[in-house]
């Protein structure tokens, strides 16, 4: 590869997750071979993230309004927020389209293995907007990791002292999942949350 | 997903080979994060290549100037010509560091079955470069495919009227492979070409 403006491309290509230096190769052929279709977008897409993509100060979200689009949205549950770890435990949340209320993004867990305490995350962010009068529930969406159940854990101490209602997801079977594949803890929970099918 | 920006940047990046609609959301992520480091670079870099990158119009690589630097440069073999199927296997030669000579790219392999005959590859531009008084060698170097090996044999038939050396890579075992994994052919090819240890 003599060219040093290819070479550079596929360098920085392959610092994306997922493609090493022979997929970022593959990848760059693949854009020069689509210049204006994909190769032109792209890159004005990225400049475009790189000058207006915010984080939202309310929550933590991602957009290019401060407060973002969905702490501003009316319509939206008031009443009930929503703690995830990170962005992409947000967008999941919102493509099952289950959850109308906000969020609060922790932008990680507890660890002692990586040194991340309390004040790394953005939990005195959380406590302060439970003191809103309206906030009547706090859902704590983490990992069911044991990482996240501890941060879960921190944090509901941390509420303690509010009188909302502090819930965590549901643990069982997934849908469409085979019992003979899930592991004792799994199917452990979901015996002892078993729910009647003849009403209670 | 709120946002139409973000959006459009996981749907371009998920149309890259290697990433899908999971991986480019985690790649989005990955590049927002690292907006000063990574994002506005990669943005400026496929600027830079989409309206720079032009196709050597002598062998057919991709490069910034035409004739490419491998074929302006003087110090290599003018006299040795190297076809290969694509930019890909250019790249993989250039890094092996073993050939000195110039390039041919085909574009592709002769396929019936996706209707590729001799008039969408650039065996036409061979055929006139080969008839250049000082090239002596033309080094098949396609890939051990069926298609490939069709497209040698075309190849070789379309240049039997030039008095020039036609030659191929070696089959036979990859270096650091291990016999056991190794198919039939391989292995009888490896043989029939064996090679003596004491000098001929």
């Amino acid at each position: 590869m003599s060219n040093s403006e290819i070479d550079h491309l596929i360098q920085l290509l392959s610092k994306l997750p997922g493609l090493g230096p022979r997929s970022a190769r593959r990848a760059t052929l693949y854009l020069i071979g689509r210049r204006e279709s994909l190769l032109a977008p792209l890159s004005k897409a990225m400049a475009l993230a790189a000058e207006n993509v915010k984080i939202c100060r309310t929550c933590g979200n991602l957009d290019t309004v401060d407060p973002c689009a969905i702490c501003s949205n009316p319509k939206r549950d008031q009443s009930i927020i929503c703690v995830v770890e990170d962005i992409a435990d947000l967008w999941a949340l919102e493509r099952s389209d289950a959850f109308r209320g906000r969020y609060h993004i922790l932008g990680g867990t507890l660890s002692a293995l990586d040194g991340i305490g309390p004040d790394e995350l953005n939990i005195e962010g959380l406590v302060s907007r439970v003191r809103e009068p309206q906030i009547t529930e706090v859902i704590l969406a983490l990992n069911a990791t044991v990482d996240g159940q501890t941060t879960s854990h921190y944090i509901s101490d941390r509420l303690d002292a509010s009188d909302v209602k502090i819930s965590r997801l549901a643990h069982g079977v997934p849908v469409g999942g085979e019992l003979d594949y899930l592991d004792d803890g799994t199917l452990s929970a979901a015996l002892k949350s078993r729910r009647s099918l003849r009403g209670d």
